[in-house]
Parts: C-alpha cells; structure tokens; sequence
C-alpha cells in the first residue's frame, strides 16, 4: 500500500509534539513560553514535509530527517515571528502574534532563540552532513535576510519592477522550500547535482506559489480563500498583478493606475484596479506564468534519479497541490 | 622577541576592516550599511582576542583562529544591537545606536543577519572543526538568550538573590567568554579536557569582570571610570552590590534599602544607597570576591598544558587586565 502525505505530516507533528513537550521544562518560562505558543499554532508544515520526501527519495528513512525538517519549521518559525514585527501584523494563524500578546522585546528575543534553536537541532547529525546542513541554511538565511530588506524598501518606492519583484520573492520565500528539499537530499547523501536540482525546484514551487498568492488575492473565490479579496491592492503592496500591470500599461492606464494608488482604500479602489488588471489581461498572465513553472517542475521532478517511485509521485502530488491551489 | 597583546589586536582589526570592505559591496544596501556602522564603532574586541590566544596556546598560528574570532565579535555585536533595543538603550560606544539611528525594525533585521553570519562564518573550517565550533556557539548562544530573558525578569521582580543574580550573569556575559577561549583551542584541537579548562576559565572571567563593573558603577573614580558613578543605584539595577546588600541587611538596613529604592533619581539616593553599602562592607566584599576568583582562575592558567608558554603569559596578562580594572 502507498503511503499518503498525511502519514509525513503526522509523523512530523509527532516529533514537533515531542519538541514542544522537552521545552515546556525549561526556563525561563519567559522565553520558553510564546516560542511553545507560536510552535503549538495551526501551521501547514510544507517545510518540513518537502525535508521529508526529499530524504526519502534517496533511499534513507524519513526518521533520518526530522531533525532536519524540524530545524527548518523552527527557522520558518523565526522569520514569521520577527516579521510579524516588522509588518506590525496583530494575527497569525488565527492567534494573536507574540508581539501583541506579549511584547516587542519578547518577540525580538525569542525569534532570536528559535534563529539559534535551528542551527542547534542540525548539529544532532554526524560532523560531515551537519556541516553541510549548516552551510546549507546560513547561506539560505542570510538571503532571506536580504530579502526581507528588499520587500521593506519596495515599501518606499513608487515603482518596482517585476523583475525585481521576483528575485524579492525568490529570496524571501522560495529560497526556505529550496533549502528543505536540499538538506532533505544531503542527509540522504544523494549526489550534488540532485541536491542542486531539488534546490532549484524548491525555488520553483516558491515563486509559482507566491505568484499565485497575489492572483488569489485579487480574483480569488472569497467562500474559498479564507482571506478577505482585495486587500494588496488596499494597501498599494507591490505584487506580481501590480508590477506587470504597470510595464503593461500604456500612457492612459498609467495615469489610471497612479490615480488608483492615490486613493484612500475602499470597494470601490479594489474594483477599479481589478477592471485595469483584466484589461491588461494580467490575470490570464499571472495564472500562464504559474502554469508555465508547475510544467517546468513536475518535468524537473520526472528528471531527478531516485531510489524511490513511490515518494517521486507523492512529491508531485505535493508540488501539484502547493502550486494549483484555491486558497 | 615577545610578542605584546596589541599585536593580536592589530591582526584582528585588519581581518575586521577586510570583513567590513566585503560588506561594503553586498546588496541591498539598508541591511549592510547598519552592520558596517556598528561593526566600524571603537570596541575592544577582547572576545576575539581570547580566541586568537587560545588557538596559539595549543601550538596552531593565530590567522587560523580568525574566522572563528570574527564569527564570536560579530554574534557579539549581533546580543549588542538586539539588546540595546530591549533596554531602549540611545548610545552604544559613544554613538547613536542602530534602532535610534535608523528604525527598531532595520535593528532587529540587521541584527538577525548579524547572528546568521556568526554561524555561516564558521561553515570556513573543515567539517569536523566546523561541526564543534556550531554546536559550541549554538548551545551558547542559547543559555545567552535565558541569561537576557532572566535579566528582564529581574527588572519587574521586587528581591533577586545574589544566587540567581550571578547566575543571570554567568549566562548573559561569561559564556561567550569562555566560547571564545573554547573555539580557540579547537581550532588547535586541544584535548577536550584543556577546552573545558578553557571554558570555564573564561566564564570566571566573565564573572569577575561584571562584578568589578558593578563595583566601579558605585565605588569607581569618576575620573577614571568614564561613565557616570552611580547610574546603577539611580536606576534600582539588580547588580552584585544590591542583592548582597539585601541578603547582608539587618531589618532596619533593609527598610532602609527599601525606602532608598522608592526615591526618585537623585544624589541623595546615590549617597544613601551608598552609604549603606560602606556600612555593610559590600565594596569590600566585591573586592574580596573579584580577588578570589583572579587567583583561581590564574591558578586555572598555570594549569593547562599548554604548548606555547609565551601565550600563556600573554593570556595571564590580559586577564589581570580584564579582572583588575579601574575603568
């Protein structure tokens, strides 16, 4: 019998379930407690899932990678409560951030001790592949460092453009799946140049994922994407649809659009934006784009020289759900 | 001819300003222009000093020991940022600090980037050093972030016991002194018994160095010092002196203490608060104890087998420097 990708993510809230029991003895409860609290919230797991099939592929247990998969939700973790910070977000996941519930300053100390928690839990390897595994996420990190600069100063800017866009994305987002799959693969020793093309499909599955976030914040199904429609477009966030509408308009829609962005938010900004991105047809775009990088990735999956068939098609099916998503 | 301390300084400062001018040509630029400025600021870099010396002691050059005692300044320049901004502190070595200059949120991510790289710095040495060096400066990294979080429990708590105090302390600044001296000596592959030597020597003089800092905060010569005498009573800081004070207190001492503890800043307080002190001899206690732990840890030093004996004189030099200071 195949196994699905349910049983993956149980054995991963298993092992998270047991973390979460070992830190609740610690002190002090100060610091422990909002880290326990963030870790005990309603998360997908994608991270650690990817860490998991990607091991798996090359022959060696998944057990063999929870550590790793673990140090890779605990650095997700991090930059989630580090950037709520940033972003000044009141809610993640449905609960009260850290930093609202609690503090600034236990916010900022305890992403810093979940920073330090994710290159902690890799040394459990033998030296050789934890070596690899460290470089592997201090080099990852700091581009999300540098990532999370850029999207602050797209902040400030009047024009991006979609080029840098998505080299912002890449680094902010795509690079963390890209190193889950990598560190997955090195602790099943598998050869560098699989370990690179994993890497490279991570990113993939990042930017398609992303890419299609903004669709769906726009022309999403509201009774499906849980979110509320239109709210990037409220606050002027430099998306894939507002970057490429702008290099797409011509002189009128661009007088249009800057007019939009001057507006206060309200229904009525979202429904003119949204009538300029369908003129330009960015829309079809958005979703030709994504659909171009899904084809490109399930033919770089179908490429890659496992030991395991079975966990290559679960590994499509996850890419598959990860990128053609309604909500 | 012997070689001076000002010899190892100048081989780091050069190693430094070639680390900085890499940063000079990295992107974006409001992520790297933070770290440049305080990584530029006058400090003493005694941690990397440590480093340097204890990779010579077991017979290694120091140039091997350089990365090393770069990734131990920069994780400390990492606690400096992040912390100045829990404290709200406006100053840091003699210039504006990093939230105060630009924003708390080009701080806390200017700082994170700092903690990463202190680990990707030390992804140079081959994997087993390397392996030793992560596990070493995660598992420090992390009682750091408890002695921080315990320092900002102390401020809302009524009474800390000199206990808990020196506990808080041996944490939050004597174990990255002896990480310092640890990774040194296994840059140089040291038995394992000298490292642990190592570490605890520097976490004594950690130990002894805070105690003479809260000592010189009331007891200093204003001309020396530096800073201004009596800040830690005028802000009811927990230091050595204080919790000693309380644990050493008659009843009517402590009603004293109490009632000296509700004033307003003031001289007055200063003076009274100091009196106090006089009259339960703690000046001469903390003396007593800084005294006491200089000749255990010289004691220590004469103790390790080391290979370099001029090293050792130097590393016994610095730590009188370090312990019997007057500013």
């Amino acid at each position: 019998m195949k196994k699905s990708l349910a049983i993956y993510q149980n054995t991963f809230s298993d092992y998270l379930n047991q973390y979460i029991s070992d830190l609740q003895k610690k002190q002090p409860k100060e610091l422990y407690e909002p880290i326990i609290y963030i870790l005990k919230s309603d998360a997908k797991h994608i991270r650690p899932l990817l860490c998991l099939l990607s091991c798996e592929l090359y022959g060696k247990k998944i057990k063999n990678a929870l550590p790793s998969a673990l140090s890779i939700e605990i650095f997700h973790t991090f930059s989630l409560v580090h950037d709520d910070i940033l972003d000044n977000s009141p809610l993640r996941r449905g609960k009260k951030t850290i930093h609202t519930k609690w503090n600034t300053n236990i916010a900022i100390l305890s992403g810093d001790a979940l920073l330090i928690e994710s290159f902690r839990l890799i040394t459990q390897y033998p030296p050789d592949i934890s070596y690899q595994l460290v470089k592997t996420l201090s080099t990852a990190s700091l581009e999300i460092c540098e990532g999370q600069q850029e999207d602050m100063n797209f902040e400030k800017k009047e024009f991006v453009s979609s080029n840098d866009y998505l080299e912002m994305i890449r680094k902010k987002t795509s690079v963390l799946l890209g190193t889950a799959l990598k560190m997955g693969s090195i602790i099943s020793e598998a050869p560098l140049a699989e370990q690179k093309k994993l890497y490279n499909i991570g990113e993939n599955i990042g930017i398609a994922f992303q890419i299609m976030d903004d669709y769906l914040d726009t022309f999403g199904n509201p009774k499906i994407f849980g979110k509320k429609i239109g709210n990037d477009i409220l606050t002027n966030k430099k998306t894939f649809l507002l970057t490429k509408a702008i290099e797409k308009s011509n002189k009128k829609q661009l007088l249009e659009i800057k007019k939009i962005l001057k507006m206060p938010p309200s229904k009525e900004k979202i429904q003119l934006m949204t009538n300029i991105y369908t003129q330009l047809k960015i829309d079809e775009l958005a979703i030709h784009y994504v659909n171009q990088i899904h084809q490109k990735t399930l033919a770089q999956i179908q490429s890659l020289k496992v030991k395991n068939k079975d966990t290559l098609e679960l590994f499509s099916q996850l890419t598959h759900q990860l990128i053609e998503r309604t909500k």
